[in-house]
């Protein structure tokens, strides 16, 4: 097996971990064809009953919020909900390889991509749903296209920035170990005892502080589980929900927030980049937000919906994580959020809290939980991050020191 | 606007006539993303209010050939159907870009071939009946891709076939010319001169000999009308359904056939080539079939249902028409039906008898129009073809010497 034939294995095994005679939805991006093609070779090899590749084209979706016809924004097809459908219908895992141009969208109008945003959430609100709460095996990965290079290695030749991008994903997802999938479990391992470690600890609060503004403090909800490595759907079988991931996450109470926080990295929403995000929060919700440049689009992320205003995870991830290690900002969450701490606006993931995971809406807010269209991370580790821990008996405990795990 | 621009715009304005406002479903190759992108740009700037792209593999459909379940051959997905149903709603006009790999499917159970025709044949029915009669305009037209441009010129490096691929395309489609459209039109106005003509004197009979072995008869129905050029859609907008086009054709009487054909050139059905086709008929039906190579395939071709058994198609295409003179085999029905005297087994377009275009499928028996799920061309013409047509009176007049017209 050559390297990319055992990323793509690792994405099928411990990723959705593809089970003999089930369908898999591979979402692609149509730059990616050749990989796209050996991943569902090796979905076939793995047993899969079926690939159904949902083609994605970023170039095309950027002239339709240009030119298209404003209803277009405002309806979502039955034919494309019914896809969705079809596949929960049948058992399918869902595997997303994202090669995303940072910049995608530029230009397009910030109020057709509420619009959009808005439109397809509630429409596939009942996928959403079963994707948060573990109802079916889910994994995001990555490959490389040319405008991601570009972007991240702007000093370098189209061929080699892809070759590093490549080379970079690789590494970060450990496929340059002789054997991926044990690597890759051993990684999960470990986080999971930390995980364990940190439930168990069951703090009632938590401190953030840094140099770049962030003084924030949040509570977290009765019987919450941090989570870290892999996961487990309902039905009980294991899979990794991202690749890369050095995350260990909860869900804060989302009424418990207060100060301010500022974001560490730009953050790609929406197809384009929002820099220098500070917002303010008073019990629990954004109470003032601002940008130094696209914040439209941050408005568009925070006032989705009333829940879009509240938090929805936080995570910590150490600054000498192997992926912040490289040094590479690489303007795409899925590898900017496993280099540094994090916290999302927007729906909090139900099995962050013992016994939530099929609960309605509003029993999940009872608990704690944040409910929203939206679900977005933003970056706010720094090599200077302190975080203290405060029990329910009053003892403070230091989490973090200097951007690292004190415990 | 360079070429490629000219050719998508010929597409756009010939082809599907896209009107201001009017949705665009493309067909596309994903090995063809840049060029799709250049048409659905074109496309929006020529006023479409959405161009929705249905992307093809066919790598990965040869996958799923070799190792998908057997129900997903039995079931089409009802989101799919839908999809059609959707654009069919909202007054959409269908535009295909092939880029076929002539062998793309190689290796395929005919079995599954087959069972998955006559699946996706039933259920897109509706559409193809729409299609067929002319309810929207809808257009075929080809872009390169490396397998096919390997396979059209085995003896040259793939960045030499590619470029030579791209140049014959855009030759035969007329887009060479400074003013691509002006030439279309002249184009088909000649064609429609020619089409008028052989209308007006209603032959009651072909006869077509040649010394590969064809000598076979078949009748014309009652007001049956010859088609060239471009065609009208049943609310009268003009569009070209093939680019390029240079035939002349209507529906033969189905049950008017008799003798031997002997196609002229390989035929590429069902993803691989098909090779020395003769085919015997009595009263119309098929009653003797073979091949050198994929006798299988033609197995499936002839017997998808009874309707495959008979011609439902017969066009004609001088051996000096450009296409033909280019001297190359494509490979690819849609520039070699252009180059060579055809017949079709299965459907007959029912816009080939007056008034024929919206009876349902009983009335257009009745009519001699042959019904099937099936629409396959099939080249016939050589340099020798000799072509007698025989009036209502009893007379004869030649309409074919040496492969060229003669009227």
């Amino acid at each position: 097996m050559n390297k990319l034939e055992k990323y793509a294995n690792l994405m099928l095994r411990e990723g959705v971990n593809l089970q003999k005679g089930q369908p898999l939805l591979l979402t692609g991006y149509v730059e990616n064809y050749d990989f796209v093609r050996l991943v569902t070779e090796q979905a076939y090899l793995a047993g899969a009953s079926e690939v159904y590749v949902r083609w994605v084209d970023e170039v095309g979706a950027r002239l339709r919020y240009l030119h298209g016809a404003e209803e277009l924004f405002e309806n979502y097809p039955e034919f494309q909900r019914l896809m969705f459908e079809h596949y929960n219908d049948r058992d399918a895992c869902y595997l997303h390889i994202v090669a995303s141009n940072p910049e995608a969208l530029k230009g397009a109008s910030p109020e057709r991509l509420q619009k959009w945003n808005i439109t397809s959430s509630k429409a596939l609100k009942f996928h959403t749903d079963k994707t948060m709460s573990g109802a079916f095996a889910w994994c995001v990965a990555a490959a490389p296209n040319k405008e991601w290079a570009k972007k991240v290695f702007p000093e370098l030749s189209e061929k080699e920035g892809m070759d590093k991008l490549w080379d970079a994903i690789l590494q970060c997802s450990r496929v340059n170990n002789d054997d991926p999938i044990s690597a890759w479990r051993e990684h999960a391992r470990v986080a999971a005892k930390r995980a364990e470690f940190l439930t168990n600890a069951q703090f009632r609060s938590l401190r953030f502080t840094n140099s770049i503004g962030s003084d924030f403090t949040l509570t977290l909800p009765d019987n919450h589980i941090w989570q870290g490595g892999s996961e487990k759907t309902l039905d009980g079988r294991t899979f990794s929900a991202n690749i890369p991931t050095e995350e260990i996450f909860t869900a804060p109470h989302r009424l418990g927030t207060n100060g301010r926080v500022a974001a560490s990295m730009p953050l790609v929403y929406q197809g384009d980049l929002i820099e220098n995000i500070v917002l303010d929060f008073k019990d629990g919700r954004v109470v003032d937000y601002k940008a130094s440049k696209n914040e439209a689009l941050l408005k568009n992320l925070i006032e989705t919906d009333e829940g879009s205003h509240y938090l929805g995870e936080v995570a910590l991830v150490p600054h000498d994580s192997p992926i912040s290690q490289l040094g590479i900002l690489f303007y795409e969450t899925l590898f900017d959020e496993n280099a540094s701490c994090h916290l999302a606006v927007g729906q909090a993931y139900p099995t962050c809290v013992k016994g939530a995971a099929e609960l309605d809406d509003e029993k999940k807010k009872e608990l704690g939980l944040n409910v929203s269209y939206e679900h977005a991370d933003f970056m706010i580790g720094t090599p200077d991050l302190q975080i203290m821990g405060t029990k329910a008996d009053g003892t403070n405990i230091q989490i973090f020191k200097d951007g690292n795990f004190a415990i």
